[in-house]
């Protein structure tokens, strides 16, 4: 259902999560160490100062946002807030909304796009809201699996479109920074009233075990409102320090960035000179399509102890399609000579 | 609302928050400062190793345990799970179950109990389930803020009486491990198949800035429904790991009991020969009253830098109700000699 099973595998390289490849930066090290002297009081109910240092740092208010314990918390809370009849997935997309969906007993429509246009979904998830009206609707950009980031101009335009139908719409922008597209946040374009635009520590400091998110949205009705379906204290004392410090590490993102940036470029001029199908992305992850259509590239890489995402439990893809995170060059340089050694073994 | 508020108030002894006096013990803090290390990866998402070392250690089996983002997170999801139209709680009794009830929009009905009786309560509340046939009922056992264990005859009866009025039964175990009593646990009494016994790591350790609790069923089907309604990783690598090495720490616990046992009724002593009502206790906090019955002792101790919990906001209780933690010796001795002051500056 989700990559970065190390648990259930025996992994060394774990391509199937899409973390900040630099990896934790020393200064967010330093701050878990140091907040380990502190666990025995509780956290602030109130995350009170991390809200401020977050509202600084988007020149935003305190009061528009909410802090979580990982973005899933957000999630399962919004979906409690709002408590939908009908919800839009465009897909193929992130598996976590649907859980959180299905404990509130939503009804699930996809939106469908297509490999043969690279996914294009803008105008199909327009028709779709028109058409169905629904209460939500979830918008990951850049897009999990697919990396493919929507124009300012499509977000836009989707965002009108929800005004009209009445729709809340959820905006997923937990990877937006680590794209190159990070201005183009929704947050810096004036957040709709009937909106709220999700974020995470997790990706972009690459932190997931410590688990922290949080989300913003136009105004401190609609925030005490999903605060309300959080549950109490739940965001450890860990997470909140970590959260303070890593705000400051601006040096640390724009070097991952650019690597990021290249990285992405080479390993996809590599993947397609070996014939695999290989999407745009503006994200640090790849989708990629082995022709061979079956799970033998993921099974021959995890003998090598590289976990990849198989992708073919993701609505609207299947068989052959995986879900490569972008790391640093000498683990790229791992990864693809160990997909070359599989693709040479076939011939 | 709860007591541990440091981050508003300028605490250096903290008496509002009711977690283990010895502090976090040595090898819990190696765990929690090893597991930053790995905060890189996501956790566990089935707490797999945690499930099984907490059925070995409560010889239950792992599909009968859940575990949580703190007590807290999993009041949350059996709330949303059994979506209770009439809730019966208690009081005096904790106010974060009310937090989760108004959450999902459920009515709740209070059973009080009266500081005259010494907040007697099993009688009263065999009434109420029977007269109203709630669809849920919260018993924290022993109770907070009155200290008051139930006997194990009155937990049955209790069960019995749920039992036939159907009624989904939370028993909240949260403070029982540093009782002398932990082998009255419901956990070793058969668990009802109506039922769910809500344990913490916060308290027994005092961790409560890591978290972690967990949960104990009768069987896979209701542990699956109460887990779908938690967020996805919810627990943290440094909660796993802590609560993992967590489970080893008999000794510490052990020592941690004796401790209370004898400060808590010392403690108990010297207040009442200062004139305080001060009721009987099970566990490792009080309950006092001041005759006062003003604030006047609660404002004098938070200017020498002590924060009691001050429980007129408790229904059922009023001004000059206190409740204090038990905490080291040497700690119980600073916290007497200033309550000492107030009471003589009095005179």
């Amino acid at each position: 259902m989700h990559g970065g099973d190390i648990y259930r595998n025996k992994v060394t390289l774990d391509y199937s999560v899409n973390t900040n490849p630099l990896g934790v930066c020393e200064e967010v090290k330093k701050a878990l160490l140091s907040s380990m002297e502190e666990v025995e009081h509780y956290p602030d109910y109130y995350c009170e100062e991390l809200k401020e240092a977050l509202a600084e740092y988007h020149q935003l208010k305190p009061e528009q946002i909410l802090c979580g314990n990982g973005a899933s918390e957000i999630i399962t809370a919004v979906c409690r807030y709002v408590q939908p009849q009908k919800v839009l997935l465009p897909v193929p997309g992130f598996s976590g909304y649907e859980k959180a969906l299905k404990a509130v007993g939503a009804g699930v429509c996809y939106v469908l796009s297509q490999a043969d246009s690279e996914f294009a979904a803008t105008e199909t998830i327009i028709k779709a809201i028109r058409e169905q009206k629904p209460d939500m609707l979830f918008l990951t950009n850049p897009n999990n699996p697919t990396g493919q980031l929507l124009s300012k101009k499509s977000v836009d335009k989707i965002v009108a479109a929800c005004d009209k139908a009445q729709t809340f719409l959820v905006v997923d922008e937990c990877f937006i920074e680590l794209t190159m597209y990070r201005d183009e946040s929704l947050l810096y374009r004036g957040i709709p009233k009937n909106a709220l635009v999700l974020r995470a520590f997790t990706k972009s400091y690459a932190i997931p075990g410590v688990r922290l998110g949080y989300a913003v949205v136009a105004n401190k009705e609609l925030r005490d409102g999903v605060e309300e379906q959080l549950s109490e204290w739940s965001v450890s004392i860990p997470a909140q320090k970590a959260g303070l410090v890593a705000l400051q590490e601006e040096a640390y993102l724009e070097r991952a960035r650019l690597v990021i940036a290249q990285e992405r470029e080479r390993l996809r001029k590599e993947l397609k000179e070996l014939g695999m199908q290989v999407f745009p992305s503006s994200a640090n992850y790849i989708l990629i399509y082995d022709p061979a259509e079956d799970d033998s590239l993921y099974r021959f890489l995890l003998r090598w102890g590289i976990l990849i995402r198989d992708c073919s439990d993701y609505y609207g893809l299947s068989q052959g399609y995986y879900r490569i995170a972008v790391k640093m060059p000498e683990e790229n340089d791992q990864l693809l000579s160990r997909i070359k050694e599989c693709f040479y073994a076939r011939d």
